[in-house]
């Protein structure tokens, strides 16, 4: 399998297509997921190609576990979250749906439970979701 | 919450508790799970304290994903997976047990749904799966 540039997440890093984006820096952009299994689900990518996990390079891997670790404290500050849970899946057969390396990052709350996936959020409300966390990046 | 140095892999660590070892670095030690959610189910810990990522270093969370990264190959490599979940769990409420940082790594299967948690392993098949990890590092 090669990398296919036509996937969704390189069509958001060339801006074709429009993202709620809550950070960025040179190797890394961060944005909301619009099916969120939790509120302030986000997502996390290299700027860069990778497939997953296992053609991805060290580089890549730390550069996102990095911004996965900034995005985890702003969940839990800006959303009042009392954890996350970090995901990451590679290949089809675990799960993998779009072919660009990503991390989800999701926020636990207290006597709440994770939605099941599938349902695409409401927009307004994920922009309010993200304004709360970029005040807390 | 301070970081407990009594936790089980705290211990492990410090060999007061055996576990079937497949790897280590300078930062970090890789070993079997105990109670697998798949063949070759593994674990990624740093040697240095952390209860999970959110007081973790930036350092220590390159460094784990590095062998998480070493591990993912291995299991594919070594087990025939066809694919990888990595998952990490920072707090209680997001589904942390042990509260020293780890990251899971599940291999998955063609055809094969994941286990529930909470069974033992056999630790003669846990033992005949990592010498199978080990020899494909």
């Amino acid at each position: 399998m090669t990398y296919d540039t036509e996937n969704i997440f390189a069509k958001i890093l060339r801006g074709e297509i429009p993202s709620e984006k809550l950070y960025e820096d040179e190797d890394t952009y961060a944005f909301m997921d619009i099916m969120p299994r939790a509120e302030g689900h986000c997502l996390v990518i290299p700027k860069g190609p990778a497939i997953n996990m296992l053609d991805a390079t060290p580089q890549q891997l730390a550069a996102c576990i990095k911004t996965v670790h900034i995005l985890g404290h702003a969940v839990m500050r800006g959303l009042g979250a009392g954890g996350v849970k970090v995901e990451q899946y590679s290949e089809a057969v675990s799960g993998q749906e779009v072919f660009h390396l990503h991390y989800h990052v999701l926020p636990f709350y207290e006597g709440k439970r994770m939605e099941n996936p599938g349902a695409m959020a409401d927009f307004d409300h994920l922009k309010a979701q993200a304004d709360k966390i970029r005040a807390a990046l």
